[in-house]
């Protein structure tokens, strides 16, 4: 890939020295920044700006490792056939008229796929605005030369699936002093480079250090979270499409197909992978992230505030109080620190409202002091600093503030607010010395959350590795001490792969539910019964109350027909509940009696594949919950037993699980066992299409699975 | 109030020559502004700045109404005696050191309080920052004098609980062109002045279209809500300190004590006020509400998206999603329009991604054609513009954007990111066009959904004023149909006075459902046993099932305290049951037999009486439900029938109500009249303290009061 960030040379198909046009804007931001060859290509000009302009890319001398393209999407299937004899290795085509346009364009699309996949040329786009590196100054786009006056290198790298959102939003961020970034690249379609390729490449670019993407489409979702399931940097996605009207506008924008965003998010968490839903959301978390890629800190995220304005304070308790951080609580010797600048009557407490202390001493001084002890105080792991710009003698010493918090280790976070200029003068200090700085209370505390959450991943990633055998090894002697099987299986019985070899669409329930106890899930004991004397026997031996079950290959839905019979009475209903089945099913199908489990909640747990992300687990609330919380989560499969922990953690009502009303509490790591075998089962048989395991009953705080089905392609 | 906000002379009290003071800034900004007399006092000048000061404020001349104490807290008492003998009708004391301080503030707080009841001068402050008045540039305030390069007339009014913040914001908001101000009013402590009279002021003065409070504490809240329900104009309030920590900053910062937040979020919304969370966000909906106070299109807020990015577009669509406007549909005349100006490739759906227009016949037209186009839709309630200034090609014509709009009686929004000067000069277009422009898509999109809540809000009263009494009319007739009580009463019988007149504390469930049911709140049969032999009687009548309960007067927790017994077989159970709860009370207490009703679901209802807001109403899920959803709200009494729909409608699992798994859907009405009721007795009887209904269980879609509890204080 490095020729499309490094190329010795370039050839530029489509210049033009008409200064209206997208074809002299490239020209341009080339001639202004790039230090390598320059070649463009265009019959119609000898030279462009005194540069000598080429007929063919044929004819342009060496070094030349790379071309762009920017004529009408017809012209384009030809020159890429002469960049490849050319011996030209990558090709960006930066205009539009592909799969976005319609059947005409999608099958040029396709083919021009082919031919870099025969030939071994790389294609970046089409539909896009290529490559900006503000660090090397390398703007291998059409992007207005606006941007040369706003320029700013800093260490956040974008990959943008859109072109005029890229080019927009570099020039917005760096002119309002944001952030300053070193590459964006703009994807446009993906018909060859992809978002995985370039995501490694930036990985491993000493330029970056986090990663935002916004995304309309994901081209191999496994691949993509493998990348930032190790990526040493943190990585960001902005994920658009989601709703129905969003994925209808990404198929008309990129042509992309949707993606599951449940499916998505989950795969993203168990990645590691940051979410963001807004644009400036994006932006603002990546340059947190790039400002703090990694903290040695507490991950519980304590922040001290320190504010000019008590009301300032307030909405940050609150909005810190609702995140995943918290107040600090500061020491005693930190608050006797701080009461030295304060009038006496003055209590201190966190936030710490600075505003007396202003009045008393100055803003140096109180500011000064404030920051020195709590960046002294073990109790804290950032600091929230509120500043005013532009009058009330409140003005920042941002190098004092970087420095002293930098030194104590400590991220520091700055919302700002006062006259424009003096705001941006602070904005372009806080960029030098690496403090985010934020507009508005909400976006910061969110960012500090961010921050530790990354923490918190990086964490976990440590824990994961080193704790996963130990995991593995204390699972098993758990089920053989329940003794739910002798032997842990690592496979099914031959009899069960025949029946999956042998067999397509839904399993029946006692088939399916004998495959899971194959992998150790434990299921509720059932018999089938062969006649009504039998059925009788059966239903004594289980209990006094039991389920009775009529089965029909190939059906799922016994309850609404009428096949499931609850609680009954084994001394005397029994007999007489066979016959009734059988009659519902014509003498056909068989009778299944099962052991009755009231248990104290109803979870529900499956497999399934996304086109995207391949085989998936799912675990949830079930029963009368499932209509009414409507919680549910994914992890992409396999999972380890400490992510299926952690993937329980994501349901929404913890509180569930935890018992309520004297229950016993859920033993999770039993739940956890299931998904991870579950996503087991789903990478061994790649005939299986989906499980369900519904309901997933708990009792005294083991799950069972009492129906079940495996349907296969 | 009038002479706060127009005053005929002035006396600045602790005026100074010393410019590094807040003495000296407030006088600088008098001069600068303001057309009345300005009297300077200060026993240590003769003059400032060539205007004459005084000794005393006894000394200063006719016409002066209102003066502003700028001295140490502990002055203040007897400057204000003298200010009242004096004649002067309104005090802004804009120093601290009163309450917030501690116990001596305090106490000199409450003095001056009671001192300005006894006299009746008004007394605004202290703690806080003033007024400022940009339409008619009267600056009334210690804030720095660097506002006068800044200000901006505008219609937004802002009633802010914090000193500096109100200073600050109103600086920042303007030099960075988010919007102009009418006034802004820093309350600080309240304590005479407060948020109710201000607000009252502000709704009648006509250069105020919409108005915004940050606040920390509501006086008065059953005033501030008759305020805000009839205000003609919009009210946006930010409340602080809704969380632990943040309730712990308020009380320390203007010496607030903590509202309940989830009853101020009621009462809020039954007014037709909106909230916000952050600074920012208040402001963005101020400005948005004060754009289009009242619209002419439908409340659905059908929202047509103009965008030259189609990423842009797919993520308004997924915010756009995700609240409660919608995406238009663009009828098929609409797209032919837009048609006329793209490549023949593309289709027109809404997003409109404009930029192969823009390409093609550049901006002017292609926007141009477009915004005509949604405003000629009779489908189409707003129009969100997606721009870009700086480059591109693509400025936006804000005068033909807002004329065109503004013709067809549609808001339009825009978001805009660009080049920072040319993003300001679009913004300054826009604040004189009152078309609001935004930087962030999502807080756009959230503020168009402000927008059609306040249309929302202003249908709603409309309906609920003439639609009162009918509904009041329809549900005589059908409580009557359904034969729950012949007559409908209007109060408690003349026995059920007395047992509230005579008792304290708790009621037991029998008395307190006699009392529910007089007000026509159904309950559940029930029956006292006085022997073994009654019991069964009583049990037979009931039905095959019934529950019995051992009451004890004054305890409330029956079940904790094994007295509840469910299922009871009437024919051979009862009297054995009667028997164990009269040994389980020690042969004390009473025995009371109920028809066991087996329902679909558990509400609970209630009243309760808060600190701020009187007598609130209560509703919510109950059962297992309660634990898990933590999902009720509240509501203020008197409340009519139509608010308690509206109550009952922001119950956020609304599904659970419909009816599911094929039971009946809840009796919407019959709910909401439970509501009405419990609000009158709480209304008609101050000495019940609490009611609570739990459960209210759902019959076949009626709601039966099973258990309840009337507290009297």
């Amino acid at each position: 890939m490095d020729f499309f960030f490094n190329p010795q040379g370039i050839a530029l198909i489509g210049a033009t020295a008409n200064k209206l046009k997208g074809g002299y804007a490239i020209f341009k931001n080339l001639i202004t920044g790039f230090k390598g060859g320059i070649y463009p290509v265009n019959p119609r000009y000898k030279e462009i700006d005194g540069i000598k302009c080429f007929k063919s890319v044929k004819d342009v001398p060496d070094p030349v490792d790379l071309a762009i393209i920017f004529v009408p999407g017809g012209y384009v299937p030809a020159i890429i056939k002469d960049c490849a004899d050319r011996g030209i290795k990558g090709v960006m085509i930066e205009a539009g008229g592909f799969a976005e346009s319609g059947d005409k364009g999608r099958k040029m699309q396709d083919e021009l796929k082919a031919y870099a996949k025969k030939t071994g040329i790389r294609l970046w786009g089409p539909n896009c605005m290529g490559l900006v590196d503000a660090v090397h100054k390398k703007i291998f786009s059409f992007v207005t030369p606006v941007i040369w006056d706003e320029l700013i290198p800093g260490d956040v790298s974008l990959i943008v699936q859109s072109g005029m959102l890229s080019g927009a939003f570099l020039i917005d961020c760096m002119s309002h002093k944001i952030m300053g970034i070193s590459k964006v690249c703009s994807i446009g379609n993906k018909m060859d480079v992809n978002e995985c390729e370039i995501l490694e490449y930036l990985i491993n670019d000493p330029d970056t250090k986090a990663i935002g993407l916004y995304l309309e489409s994901i081209n191999n979702g496994r691949r993509f979270m493998e990348i930032c399931g190790t990526s040493t940097k943190p990585v960001v996605v902005l994920l658009g499409g989601k709703s129905a009207g969003g994925a209808a506008a990404a198929l008309s924008h990129t042509a992309s197909m949707a993606v599951n965003g449940a499916v998505a998010s989950g795969a993203f968490a168990q990645a590691g992978v940051i979410e963001a839903m807004d644009f400036n959301e994006m932006m603002d978390i990546c340059r947190s992230l790039a400002a703090y890629p990694d903290l040695n800190v507490s991950a519980a995220g304590r922040v001290a505030v320190l504010t000019y304005t008590g009301g300032a304070g307030i909405v940050s308790s609150d909005f810190i109080d609702k995140s995943g951080i918290e107040l600090a609580q500061l020491s005693l010797s930190t608050k006797e620190k701080i009461k030295s600048v304060f009038p006496d009557w003055m209590p201190i407490s966190n936030p710490v409202d600075l505003w007396p202390a202003v009045e008393r001493n100055g803003a140096d001084l109180a500011y000064g002091t404030a920051v020195k002890a709590v960046c002294e105080d073990p109790g804290v792991d950032a600091i929230f600093v509120h500043a005013f710009t532009g009058g009330f003698a409140l003005n920042l010493d941002m190098e004092f503030l970087s420095g002293h918090a930098g030194r104590a280790g400590k991220p520091v976070f700055c919302w700002v607010i006062g006259t424009d200029d003096a705001v941006k003068k602070l904005k372009t200090e806080a960029i030098e010395c690496s403090v985010p700085v934020f507009s508005e209370i909400s976006r910061a505390v969110e960012c500090m959350d961010k921050v530790f959450t990354r923490k918190k991943v990086l964490d976990y990633r440590s824990h994961d590795n080193s704790n996963e055998k130990q995991t593995a090894k204390e699972n098993k002697n758990r089920h053989d001490a329940e003794c739910l099987m002798a032997v842990e299986n690592t496979g099914l019985s031959k009899e069960s792969i025949d029946i999956l070899k042998s067999n397509s669409g839904v399993l029946d329930e006692n088939l399916s539910k004998k495959i899971l106890l194959e992998y150790n899930i434990k299921t509720v004991k059932e018999y089938f019964a062969e006649s009504p004397e039998d059925a009788e026997k059966i239903a004594l031996n289980l209990g006094s109350k039991v389920v009775m079950k009529g089965i029909v290959q190939g059906k799922i839905h016994k309850t609404e027909a009428g096949l499931v019979r609850i609680g009954v009475n084994s001394k005397n209903e029994a007999i007489q509940v066979f016959n009734e089945l059988k009659t519902a099913m014509d003498q056909k199908g068989k009778i299944l009696i099962q052991e009755q489990i009231k248990g104290d909640m109803e979870l529900i747990a499956g497999l399934m594949r996304d086109p995207q992300f391949g085989p998936c687990v799912m675990a949830g609330f079930g029963g009368i919950m499932a209509e009414v919380l409507n919680d549910s989560v994914f992890g992409v499969a396999p999972i380890t037993h400490f992510q299926a922990i952690e993937l329980i953690k994501r349901l929404k009502n913890q509180e569930l699980m935890d018992g309520f009303r004297g229950t016993d509490p859920l033993d999770r790591k039993a739940f956890a066992e299931i998904l991870v075998k579950l996503g087991r089962l789903g990478c061994d048989f790649p005939q299986i299409k989906e499980i369900d395991i519904n309901p997933l009953i708990i009792y005294k705080g083991q799950p069972v699975a009492v129906d079940a089905s495996v349907v296969l392609f």
